[in-house]
């Protein structure tokens, strides 16, 4: 007893110590207890326990089937980002031809796609997606031909609304609509509750796609200041209630500070939208990504009105070219399924009788289960890469789901600037000014992890640090 | 010779005999030469000369590879519907409703399906289709997971520019961009090319989408009296030309009334738009399905300034649900790629590769040339039976392809009452006042031929002049 005590501290100070000297980083992964156990020349028992000693002591964590990591506490944290005083100074300088430089390399296979807002082809069951349409294909000889229901077909109704446990059976079919992902969900709720003219509130730092919604709608972005950890400030939200028409809002694992929202904020939050009589836009389409031990509630669990519209999709998570979302629109259903019918009358079906199997079948949950635990480790990943290479004064968001890192940079830098630079490499990310219609956020930059962790993507991280470096 | 000439013209006798007294109706399609040869027990030459001295009068018409059928101008016709004067009094009477209960009809299996946008599934190429999926989810692993370029892929929008032989080359893959069927792709036009309160000059009776797609996007449509075989009044057009922003229409094989607007008509027109500088949309997803000689011509051809945005799709032709269309949008191209991204990002890619080798390899080509005889020979069949059973003082629209017939019926007639007597007797149709944002064509009906012509087929069109019959 007392040698195994000896022996298991020796071995636990001899894997802190190559933590401390960074011969083990953040984010790797320790040797299986039977590899430590030959390895070490030690029992299996002796193994277990230094791990759960340096465990004890957040140096590593232990994940369920993955085994053990370099935990982010285990060395120095960066800052988080500041919350942003709203610079509403008017501005010629707008976001959209930006916008589209960075969509323009989305497709170059020689760039490492740190903008890319979804995830790498390796994250996803493609086998498995391709053997369902398949399948779909042969058991119906018309799959795919004919109009389905203009709401969606009844069966993927039933099976988010059965798949979303979430929401603790507040929601059926009845109160679903499919639609083409969710940016279309978005698009479609801010044109059913609002007039031109009208404003809405969303977050600042914005993800681009809900800004230029609004704007082609004829509608008036109100940003609202952001916690990197909490997410709107709804003291600042209070404040313009009586002059906004809507508020349009990404909960969970936030687009693009990755935060989760409270639970009584969103309580919080409901209450003040459903005392204006205000509809809420929730764009939950991470709430699933977490890394937490349980999917966070949405708004939509507190509200009692039909005032919040809460959008989901598998873009994010499963397939993102099935182009498969949904929307539960509350009171505003007859209104989006009248304009889904005008927009484009019906959605594809074959991918609809794809996603029920998956979701029916318990594929979809087998797979979010691993994509989790992916992305947890990419992000410690990431997060370590992020602090190694990147300057002291470099702020970074704590996201604790998703797939997306917010960094916040010296005052001086231009990460638009960057953008050209590091495409240069061949890397590219998402310049903060996107994120605003006004002219702030220059020198933030969203990066996204969703992609296979290898030494080339280290590299870019490296690159990109001594990128920012020279750029002061 | 002698001989020979007297028999061809007693056989020919004997057929017109039977058309006359109707035991041949029209659309009937004449036994084979071969069959016919032994039938009247004479030469193959003898029955050649009888079928081509009834074709010469007009009682009977050849197909390629279909044979002879008996045609429509070897009997009475019913007048054409007139051309309406636009009652352009406010009205509280709007028709969202009534589409909603047409539109909750269209999956009814048991209701004979008249009121259908669509073509029926024993026209399409199911089996080639759902082979074609499977080759192409199996010849690429990511097949649809993938977000595709925002334009759509450059195959498709390749394949799509070759096969249109009908614009001679005038457009490359370059001025095309994918849409969710040809509805998205009216929708983003009418909103490239207007801003909130403007006017959009269309035919009536319109194509309800249309009309709903401009209410939808805040503008005003001005209702031009248009042609049932010539298409939108000039004169009238050129009258409120000061006063609009736009003008949209479905120039070949109108929906609903089936013309095919003369090419002097199409050069007219372009010229006129082109003089005032205004876009003209034009929806031509019918343009394929001719009963003529030769694809006829868009305005697009004829279009030297980017001034036409000219829509296609698949969904009246090949695969409904598969929700692939396109739009060659002249100058307006940039924008309504911008459009795409803020609605729906992109396009699903398993269809676009689908669609692409449907394109590619002359299958669609080869399933058009099938689908247009089909089509014709429904067209004679429903033509012939409403000439049976309908009222003597219906007046029906002589389309040149597509598949809609316009009925225009006694003025004392109201198709939305009759709507729900026919829907009773599980037939459905398209009432006249869904085609008007005014309180008109309520005596008028649209019928689909596009559905297996069969005794409950006909059965239905028996039941229906019935039921008009008995309104009067």
């Amino acid at each position: 007893m007392k040698k195994t005590e000896t022996l298991y501290l020796k071995v636990a100070k001899i894997i802190e110590d190559q933590i401390h000297n960074e011969t083990l980083l953040i984010g790797d992964k320790l040797p299986s207890v039977r590899s430590a156990h030959t390895l070490y020349n030690v029992s299996l028992n002796t193994i277990k326990l230094a791990y759960l000693e340096l465990e004890s002591r957040s140096m590593i964590e232990s994940r369920p089937k993955m085994g053990f990591f370099v935990s982010k506490s285990s060395q120095r944290n960066l800052e988080l980002p500041s919350v942003a005083t709203i610079n509403q100074e008017e501005t010629k300088n707008t976001p959209e031809d930006l916008i589209d430089k960075v969509f323009g390399t989305l497709n170059q296979s020689d760039v490492t796609q740190f903008a890319l807002g979804i995830p790498g082809k390796n994250f996803l069951p493609l086998t498995k997606l391709n053997k369902s349409i398949i399948t779909t294909v042969r058991n119906r000889n018309d799959a795919g031909t004919s109009y389905e229901p203009v709401q969606g077909t009844e069966d993927l109704r039933r099976a988010i609304a059965k798949w979303s446990l979430v929401m603790e059976g507040k929601i059926t079919e009845d109160d679903l609509v499919i639609t083409s992902g969710a940016m279309s969900a978005v698009y479609n709720a801010l044109m059913a509750v609002t007039s031109p003219g009208d404003s809405v509130a969303v977050e600042s730092p914005a993800y681009f796609g809900i800004l230029q919604a609004i704007k082609m709608l004829g509608l008036k972005a109100v940003e609202i200041p952001t916690h990197p950890l909490y997410g709107l400030d709804l003291d600042a939200l209070k404040k313009v209630m009586p002059e906004i028409t809507a508020c349009c809002i990404v909960s969970n694992f936030n687009n693009p500070m990755g935060f989760q929202m409270p639970d009584e904020n969103k309580k919080e939050l409901v209450k003040m939208i459903t005392a204006y009589n205000i509809p809420l836009i929730e764009d939950d389409i991470y709430g699933n990504l977490y890394f937490g031990t349980e999917r966070p509630k949405p708004c939509k669990f507190y509200d009692e009105e039909g005032l919040v519209l809460w959008i989901g999709s598998v873009s994010k998570t499963l397939a993102p070219g099935y182009r498969v979302g949904w929307i539960a629109p509350g009171k505003f259903k007859n209104k989006i399924i009248r304009q889904k019918l005008v927009q484009t009358v019906c959605s594809p079906s074959l991918y609809s009788d794809v996603i029920t199997d998956f979701l029916e079948h318990g594929r979809y949950d087998h797979h979010l289960r691993n994509f989790r635990n992916k992305l947890y480790t990419n992000f410690l990943q990431i997060n370590r890469a992020v602090e190694s290479y990147f300057p002291d004064n470099t702020k970074i968001s704590q996201p604790k789901g998703g797939f997306m890192l917010w960094l916040e940079l010296d005052q001086r830098i231009s990460t638009t600037d960057l953008f050209n630079k590091a495409l240069a490499q061949k890397i590219n990310f998402a310049p903060g000014r996107i994120f605003s219609q006004y002219n702030q956020y220059n020198n933030c930059m969203r990066l996204t992890y969703a992609l296979e962790w290898n030494e080339r993507v280290e590299d870019s991280i490296k690159k990109l640090g001594k990128i920012v470096k020279n750029s002061i």
